[in-house]
């Protein structure tokens, strides 16, 4: 999908068409406060003061209907200078405009406004000529947005809308808008019963329903299988922790604004772990160490808890709780290259076996130059770099570098995917960090017999576990491999008075060879039952008339298949089982 | 072991028992100031205020010293009555006795206090005649106590111990108490490698170690399997909740003692949740049901946080954190019989086929002449109770009815354990609940078209998975089964130089099978190594020499068995795979 804001011609007129909605805002709600309207990849939005007024999508006809006649009126759009004294006094009565105006850099001396007809906005611009050319726009969406982001302040209105230059691009946007909507993992997820989310347990806090929850613990179990095969060792550690655990990692200081508020117990005081880097320090300091039985891989599929705001919210890819299929490697400096390798590896295989194609992955280094952004330890930063850099292209995958993108304590590889809707995000991670062990005081026995500090790598494949099911559900708009389906397969007698029976006898027989299989048997035509086997995406329809009852044979329909095959009892065992053995992906 | 509370005798020995303490301690330390000292199923203690001086083992056998001397001093304790006004004046500088003769029973008149030598408590009595009978004692530990049990207040020394009338009975049961303590989970759960703590993550936080995670991981599957068996959908909701959901559920009324503090979140509150059935509440709430899709079961390995004071914790018997196996089952009123049944059902299998045998069944009813304490509806309680009598009475293991004891919403079945060392407590549980449902609103359509409020049961195999593996251990003193076992299988070449290659590639074939066997070839004598495997209580322990490389056999012994048997690699597998299989109980 396009971006706006990248496209120089349209993010003028995006802007432009940000003013005109104020315009005609201010037309229909004459009290109406404007805050800040600017372009994004998306289009724009614009923060409105409505009062107490709360805005609906039902709002949105009449203001759109109000936009269309400004644009028609064809007022040109001036532009005018004046002095940031002059600003101040013009908007006097404008709290917000006062707020921007006195926040602007104290070299902008001059500051620029817009006029089309009735309407003036303070404006870096540019803006197109006049406002007939905004013709081809459409108001997409209202939601509640916080004054400055921040939640003590007042809720502002948020529109948002896009605009292009011709009614063509403009619908097939919203055509492709409309797709992205159907492969929004929200949608699927409910259709499919996934997951739900009730206000009354709380925002951002995902409950996997039974289907869901299939899902969830076969990805949990396949991610542990390889990774135990791998020679991790999983644990399991609690999802909160004393304060002082915190303190000591630095993540109490760095990191508190995304963590859940403190608890006092009795005399101490504790707080829901953001991540699992402490607790994994913790145990690795349990032992003794020695070089020899490093690398240590300690793996967990580890429920955290982080503070977002209730905006920035959406289904189970952003949440408040969600599971890390986490894993800290503990390291020698030596090691760091052969640990790095094994786990691009891992993630190249667990995206091939699923299927996953629509990633890139971003390297990000130091900015040798930046003595002050990073850790310093020249030698150990130029060894790790060099390393990644060389496996990154022995792997002949595509990177990019992100030069000065690398954190304090080290570079690391993130692997982003984009999704139905909204911004970008990474699937998965690989940091290197040289400092966290030393917090902790972690050492190993070396070679010479004197204590060292080791290396860690964090890792996660599955950044979380509901994300990629967010993810996951996007990218296959629901028509998961059969090894994955909740329902794997549905069996439905012609007539059940005819061939119930055999219905009933053959989903018994494959339940107990531990298929998710389900009889359809209701007193329903066959058309209607096999429209909800598509509806609910189930990969086999094993469809049994009198011929199958006396044959004792199976006909079955694949998903988005109007073919029927036919095959014996036994030979559609061994092709099922050889599908879900071999996890093989659904061949669209 | 003996409970000392409700042997008559003994309770009067070791409550004198507690005086001579007291007596001792105020010889040595004038200024200690006494609270109480009663006598509990393990002996008796005594809480002491020593200002600033805190206590510790070492300074037991000083104590006991000078108990021994004052029971050889054998002063006579003689009873004193005096009035509630004489003794507040005799004790108005003990702020202890003070509180304690301020709250007693305004009918108690008279008070008693009983003195031997240079003491005097007070003191309902009885007590032994002389302190020469009382020679045969021991002081066990020393702990901290809070005043009245409130972290708040200040922290007393409370000193444990336990007194005989012979030395025999004495010496058996410090023996007894030994035993204990080697089978007590604490030990076993270190020495294996299960779970560790540390007071930087946080108190009652249990840590699971990669051997205590398999073990775990393997309870978790097959409890779970086994319930997808028997129709229960499994799902996965947040460990956190609204607080207006615990005022749905009344926890917050009722239950808040036992919950962590509340976390102000936006404009909302949260709270770590104590239990379950709120959220699986809402999972119903989100379909509408017909009574044709009753009954429902909805299962979660759930994790639940609770508040207990810091000096209740034990091991991972009794913590902060854990995780339930826990059920929701929503049926009509005449599914409650057969619902039940089939909990009852399922406990008895798995307690099989673990070999738990040392249990109790209760179970708890109403009291019907009580009308206030329990949930009005005569029709609905004989109903239920009629057919928990007859389900237990038709399965024919004994049980004990506990008339008055049911909770508010329903009676309930428990099912009580008795560890190493402490308290009893229920293992698994089964609760009827008649309010809850209505409380979140839940309906069926009835055969009728009426909506209806369902009944639920509340259940759990595993109370805690946590306290399920602390039992465990303690019952099969950490020899666990084949398919429980963290390693199965430890592989030894004599010599690894001449079989170390074998001793390898049957290490890597057996993994390969799927079994977790891991390589000693340390150079190390065979029978240091072979000692260790008896340590670690590994079942398998595989001896490879000149014979077993050069016919390509495996010998093998088994843990606690000098025996040693050989197979082919075939047979072996066979073995094995069967015991797994079959999850077959170590023969002891």
């Amino acid at each position: 999908m396009i971006n706006i804001k990248e496209d120089e011609k349209l993010s003028v007129m995006n802007h432009s068409c940000a003013h005109l909605l104020a315009q005609a805002i201010k037309h229909l709600y004459p009290n109406a406060k404007f805050w800040v309207g600017p372009v994004i990849e998306e289009g724009f939005y614009y923060d409105i003061d409505l009062g107490d007024e709360v805005l609906t999508e039902e709002d949105l006809p009449k203001i759109e209907k109000e936009m269309k006649k400004c644009s028609k009126d064809n007022k040109r759009i001036v532009r005018e200078e004046i002095s940031k004294e002059e600003a101040l006094e013009r908007f006097k009565d404008d709290p917000y405009k006062v707020d921007l105006i006195s926040r602007m850099d104290e070299n902008e001396v001059v500051i620029s406004m817009y006029t089309q007809g009735d309407f003036t906005d303070l404006c870096r611009g540019p803006h197109v000529e006049s406002t007939k050319l905004l013709k081809n726009f459409k108001l997409l969406k209202v939601s509640g947005a916080y004054w400055k982001g921040d939640a003590k302040n007042k809720m502002l209105q948020r529109i948002y809308g896009i605009c292009f230059d011709n009614p063509e691009d403009l619908e097939k946007h919203l055509q492709a808008l409309e797709e992205a909507k159907e492969r929004d993992h929200r949608k699927i997820g409910k259709d499919l019963g996934i997951y739900m989310m009730s206000d009354l347990v709380g925002r951002g806090l995902p409950m996997y329903l039974p289907n869901g929850f299939i899902l969830w613990h076969e990805l949990e179990e396949y991610i542990r299988d390889k990774e135990i095969k791998r020679g991790y060792h999983h644990v399991q550690t609690p999802p909160l922790g004393n304060v002082e655990l915190y303190k000591t990692s630095g993540h109490l200081a760095h990191y508190k604004d995304a963590m859940f508020p403190i608890m006092q117990v009795e005399d101490e005081e504790y707080v829901l772990r953001p991540m699992n880097c402490p607790h994994h320090m913790v145990m690795y300091d349990n032992d003794l160490h020695s070089y020899r039985d490093l690398p240590l891989r300690i793996a967990e599929i580890a429920r955290d808890c982080r503070y977002e705001t209730s905006g920035s919210l959406k289904g189970v890819e952003r949440v408040r709780t969600f599971c890390q299929n986490d894993s800290h490697i503990f390291c020698t400096p030596d090691q760091i290259g052969d640990e790095f390798k094994g786990v691009v590896d891992l993630i190249l295989e667990v995206y091939k076996e699923l299927g996953i194609t629509d990633y890139k992955f971003e390297l990000s280094l130091r900015d040798p130059e930046d003595k002050v952004k990073y850790h310093q330890d020249d030698e150990m930063w130029n060894k790790a770099e060099d390393a990644l850099r060389k496996i990154m292209s022995d792997y002949g995958v595509p990177y990019e570098e992100m030069i000065g993108e690398a954190a304090f304590y080290g570079p690391k590889l993130d692997v982003i995917v984009k999704p139905a809707v909204g911004n970008s995000f990474a699937l998965s991670t690989c940091q290197i960090d040289f400092c966290l062990p030393a917090k902790f005081d972690l050492t190993y026995v070396d070679k010479d017999g004197s204590k060292k500090t080791p290396v860690v790598l964090h890792r996660a494949v599955f950044g979380s576990i509901d994300r990629t099911i967010a993810y996951y559900l996007e990218e296959t708009k629901g028509i998961l491999p059969l090894w994955l389906a909740p329902k794997q397969m549905v069996v439905m007698p012609v007539n059940s008075e005819f061939q119930g029976d055999y219905a009933r006898e053959v989903t018994e027989m494959l339940q107990e060879e531990g298929f998710r299989v389900f009889l359809d048997d209701r007193n329903e035509k066959l058309g209607y039952r096999l429209r909800e086997s598509q509806t609910k995406k189930i990969p086999y329809t094993l469809i049994l008339g009198d011929n199958e009852k006396n044959d004792k044979t199976i006909s079955y329909r694949l998903f988005g298949d109007k073919e029927t095959t036919t095959l014996s009892q036994k030979d559609f065992i061994k092709l099922v089982r050889e599908e879900v053995d071999q996890r093989k992906l659904f061949k669209k």
